[in-house]
């Protein structure tokens, strides 16, 4: 099954409760066998006596299992359900239905085989040690909504302790995603990219990582607003993360909070479940790009924010330029693993962000920044960069 | 997909190498949507927004999890790699092949999904321990191949652990084949199990199972053999289980091995690696019946053993009756999770066993004394059998 194109005028799909729990029921995921067992001979083949001579063979020779089991290819899609959705730390069960979904999306996008594995301890010791033991039975691991700050220190000792590509989406599919958005739009306004004053709301997952990309996009300007105002180090407050990020973002030393830091901005990327007010979207400069991604209720509403900004994005998929970070996440692991990547490393997620925005860049405007998420042509094309990204890095 | 009905008159399957790799290349099992993500809706539905609606669900009521997600109905074939096949402890990787075929052979004959965890370690603490912090992510545990006396402990840990059906396969799924199988063998001979003298050679994991089946059963005159000989109470030598063993087998109290245990014995069933000489098979007792199950080559050749004994068992394919877990497994396990039983008890594996022997009670002969594996009415008459035998232990 491959997704195909939809059409470019955005609708609002309105969803009853009750199609959506049908579509739930029994869950979204099915094991297949790749071939029939309906004959002697097939049973013979795929289980006894013939698996022996395969188990024998990887016995010998371990890098076998990358060919004769599905492992390699595997993506685990991880999570203790700290930070579901705008939903907040409702534990790994009630977790899953996102967890099947996102496993979904990879087969569906990038014909990848994912599972989900949702742990029943918020531990990141004993999160982490659970994949370590768990290492031989995939090939890759997608960290998904936990929550922050404990996602960076978990992220870093998963990527630290496993040779295979790992990635907290919440952090870099958003990020990545953003970049494409980003740069769509300042090429829609002839602009340079590395100009802009970008104000960022929300120091969580997305927040710092999305900080992060754009430093390393060469964007110099960036300020980090956390719900007790601008990330500063001035502050005393701040976590060992938020010290960290206040020693690379804020150049101007600016203090205060929203209105002070959105006065004369260029950009205003929202991804805390806050709101602003429209006053501040109005104190920004000309020409202002305004990305609302709070999900379900963006920041401000598309509507109001349109009438200051040039430009505006969101999450939703019933207004133009719908941010999804399955844009990103599905491409990025199938290029990380098609290359053998033993790590997903920064210019493999520069490498996707262009990629995602090579697919529309002949079809650019103020109301198509990005590829709509169905758009079948993203997958192949960030895979394909990414896999040229990780050669180029070495880490094959 | 069904399986097929074979013919009753068993032939050798010859496989080259290369037919048995190519088979394996990529792995047996794929992971698919129920219903395929191509469209904005389907999109909104199985992931954001309509996806929150179901996680909200769940947290406000856990037992949803059950009802929207594949949980509920999932396998997990869980295995350290310490004894597989027989070819002992290769290793998590080498054994992916054999727990991925396994996961095949769930979805084959019972319908249910399943996916093979391997773990990076062999202690039965952290086995546990794993699994544990996993419990959210599964329904059931087929435990497999996993080294006695270790299997026994850490079978009976997970299963205080966890509420819901568990299973060493190597033992339970043996040992009810094994009892389906004898009891169709004195349907044929017109005898009572229960006066039968049956000789196990073997005290690992399936020798013990089979054992405590048997007793179960109602056999008294049980011994069990080991590497030194008749495990009886005089022994100085016996861990833990074979203490436990010698303490309800072996009635009259022999000693010696082998020849001492065979003679005039009624059964000989082999689930060890080892060989017996003719001469022992041809001084058991008149109309004997011999189970030879080491695998791929039994511990003595059928058409030797037919010689002497009024029936014979293996566990190849190119003899008659062979003796195959695949009978019980998918059966068990798909009827303890359609009762929704906590655990699986022994009255549920007697059930397995009659259920079983049942599909062919009117077919029975002296060269089949079971169903064929491929045949498709097994799996649903275990499932019904076991779910009936949950209720009545009320265990769901």
């Amino acid at each position: 099954m491959s997704p195909v194109s939809e059409s470019t005028t955005p609708s609002k799909v309105e969803l009853t409760d009750e199609e959506i729990f049908a579509g739930h029921l029994g869950g979204k995921l099915s094991v297949e066998t790749t071939t029939p067992l309906d004959s002697q001979r097939a049973l013979s083949i795929a289980y006894t006596p013939g698996v022996a001579q395969v188990s024998r063979a990887i016995a010998a020779d371990v890098s076998l299992v990358d060919r004769y089991t599905w492992t390699n290819r595997l993506v685990v899609v991880v999570s203790d359900g700290t930070a579901v959705l705008g939903l907040g730390d409702i534990g790994p069960r009630a977790s899953l239905p996102v967890m099947e979904g996102k496993a979904a999306l990879f087969k569906s996008f990038a014909g990848l085989n994912s599972i989900p594995l949702v742990l029943d301890t918020k531990d990141p010791d004993e999160i982490v040690e659970t994949l370590i033991r768990l290492r031989p039975s995939f090939g890759a691991v997608n960290l998904e909504d936990i929550s922050a700050p404990r996602c960076f220190e978990i992220e870093r000792r998963v990527i630290e302790a496993l040779d295979c590509p790992v990635m907290h989406d919440d952090q870099h599919g958003t990020a990545i995603v953003v970049l494409a958005a980003l740069k769509g739009a300042v090429t829609v306004q002839n602009r340079d990219i590395t100009g802009l004053r970008v104000v960022i709301s929300g120091a969580g997952a997305a927040g710092v990582a999305c900080a992060n990309i754009l430093l390393a996009a060469g964007i110099s300007d960036v300020i980090v607003l956390d719900s007790k105002g601008i990330v500063s180090s001035s502050r005393t407050d701040l976590n060992e993360i938020k010290v960290d990020l206040a020693g690379r973002t804020n150049p101007n030393g600016l203090s205060g909070g929203p209105a002070e830091a959105l006065a004369g901005a260029d950009v205003f990327l929202g991804v805390s479940a806050g709101t602003v007010p429209e006053e501040l979207i109005a104190s920004m400069a000309e020409g202002s790009i305004v990305f609302a991604l709070s999900n379900p209720d963006p920041e401000i509403h598309p509507e109001v924010a349109r009438k200051y900004a040039a430009i505006v994005a969101t999450g939703r998929s019933d207004f133009p330029n719908q941010i999804n970070n399955v844009l990103a996440f599905p491409g990025v692991f199938k290029g990380a693993l098609d290359a053998g990547a033993r790590r997903i490393t920064e210019n493999m997620k520069l490498a996707a962000a262009d990629a995602i925005l090579s697919v529309v860049a002949d079809e650019l405007s103020v109301d198509k920044i990005v590829p709509s998420p169905l758009d079948p042509r993203v997958a192949p094309a960030v895979a394909a960069a990414v896999a040229a990204a990780a050669l180029a890095d070495g880490v094959v």
